[in-house]
């Protein structure tokens, strides 16, 4: 499918999207925000503010839906995303992401949505009785993807089983309605898992992340902390960059250094301390922009909001023209509402 | 609650209504109907065309939807439900229902959903794996209840469990965001169940019910096929009509003549054709009404439509107002949504 968007010739439309669940950190960066920033040129890219998604694990907490949004729309303007090429949609102010989660809700059995590996795990981690909404999570996303009819969605190889049940879901109904959504393809990034700082998962809740918007200081300071050789004890030790958490950064956000790094550390001719401040320097420089992106919206976030209604609105027109079709070849009636 | 409504001051509002799944038979006139009718007087009654429910246990017959619609809508106006004083909604036509079933779902377990026995009951009949949908079904009543902060819900004994599913969660979004929904009160009907007319559990796929739009010789037919007592084989025989089946529906249809059927079936001194015929006659009366509202509406579907489209769109204007409350409380943003 090829259709020209704001004068550029756009290979096909991708959707994807974050909870907003705080600020992002350099996990985001190297999973997703890296990747969706270069896919705006070739796609015509809807990136979501998932906020029904947040309900699904915390309800109990609305006050920091506002700022969590926030947080996630500047962190996606310092990536480079763009709200002049791209769309940028809050979920939960179109209203068809639930209407056709309905809809779809009865093409998916129980079983299946149990089968779901996040599901379970998150059942597992929860150590209670899961929600409805829990469960019906990869038929809301479903909707989500299929309300644009996207073509592809960028995922990691964690996310497969999720898109999976979309593209089943979008079989179906065109097995049962006629040709109606294509099934959304997979984009594949092929990009090594992160270790936090402390050598653990990368979790926020495990305070281990660099947020996208800290300052050189912190960064320092989180960068020193990293364990590095522990066979190493001299600067001019023979180190093991392999074992090395500093290491697995520089290659992740150094790469035209990293060969140097490298040997330099197998032959014993640079330290710990200034390896790691090397690598803290890459890291300030890298995520300048993140820090640029809050000094340049500051003050400004009747903008943001904006920012976000205006794209909101033109996804809007997209999931009502969806959502007209569903209706229709589901039987329901369907009078113009404009009201 | 009490507010002024089209002039008549009303004691608070009713959520009810019907799955558009056929025309309306003698079960639903003693069962509901009669009460709703009555009801219109004391409360601000919306009656619910719930064709998203439809799609919970038959979603692969489009092209029935629409004309089971205009034959439940016909039922309602044969019965005496009055558009002019109540509200009649398309489920589907009011998106906040699904919209707020999806937050809803957040707040109630995927045990708790499962425990609702007509849930149990249609997947031991259905005989394969439910769809998150059925599952769903009874946050969607939730959300068809609480959408409009009904106060009231004229339920039969059999549905309390899923009344009780909507008082839940009601309590439970107060307990959460502070006061919002009123934890709407049963209306119990005391009215028996009434036997098809061949004596098994009246239901439509059993051919067992007599439609209310049936003429006068459809009933008679049906009528005279009911078994009666099966120790009376010459008229002069003495009758038992607790064993009757006809004399069920003298009971229920018949009441001013109830005592003298009675009499006479246990002296022997009249036949059971006759009797029979005596009914047939009550039932053709009764169901005049019912014939007539087809007759008066012949050829005016548009009108029909139309007067569904002005129910909906004034349901709405509640519904929007619910939605934006709801949406706040949970910490979602909410733009004035004209668009």
């Amino acid at each position: 499918m090829k259709e020209v968007l704001y004068g550029v010739e756009k290979v096909g439309r991708i959707l994807t999207g974050h909870r907003p669940t705080g600020p992002r950190h350099l996990g985001h960066l190297v999973g997703t925000l890296n990747t969706w920033a270069r896919l705006q040129d070739e796609y015509d890219c809807f990136f979501l503010v998932a906020d029904l998604h947040v309900l699904t694990t915390d309800y109990t907490h609305p006050q920091r839906i506002r700022e969590n949004i926030l947080a996630v729309l500047l962190d996606w303007l310092g990536a480079g995303l763009d709200p002049e090429r791209s769309t940028f949609v809050l979920q939960s102010a179109v209203p068809e992401h639930a209407e056709l989660s309905v809809l779809l809700a009865m093409l998916v059995t129980v079983a299946r949505a149990a089968r779901n590996p996040t599901y379970k795990e998150q059942v597992r981690e929860l150590g209670l009785s899961p929600s409805v909404g829990l469960l019906a999570y990869p038929v809301l996303q479903a909707a989500d993807i299929l309300v644009y009819k996207a073509d592809a969605v960028p995922v990691g190889q964690d996310q497969l089983p999720h898109l999976e049940i979309t593209r089943e879901i979008a079989r179906a109904f065109n097995r049962l309605y006629g040709t109606t959504f294509p099934e959304p393809q997979p984009i594949l990034s092929a990009v090594p898992r992160l270790a936090g700082t402390d050598g653990r998962t990368m979790h926020t809740s495990y305070g281990n992340t660099i947020p996208l918007s800290a300052d050189p200081e912190e960064i320092e300071r989180k960068v020193l902390a990293m364990v590095t050789d522990p066979a190493r004890v001299h600067p001019s030790d023979r180190g093991h960059p392999e074992v090395c958490l500093a290491f697995a950064y520089h290659h992740a956000f150094n790469a035209g250094a990293v060969a140097a790094v490298e040997e330099r550390c197998r032959r014993g001719e640079i330290g710990c301390v200034p390896c790691k401040r090397g690598l803290a320097q890459v890291l300030a420089e890298r995520l300048q922009p993140f820090r640029r992106a809050r000094e340049e919206w500051q003050g400004r976030e009747g903008e943001l909001w904006e920012l976000l209604h205006v794209g909101s609105r033109r996804a809007r027109a997209l999931a009502r023209a969806t959502l007209a079709e569903v209706r229709t070849k589901m039987g329901l009636v369907s009078w113009e509402r404009r009201d």
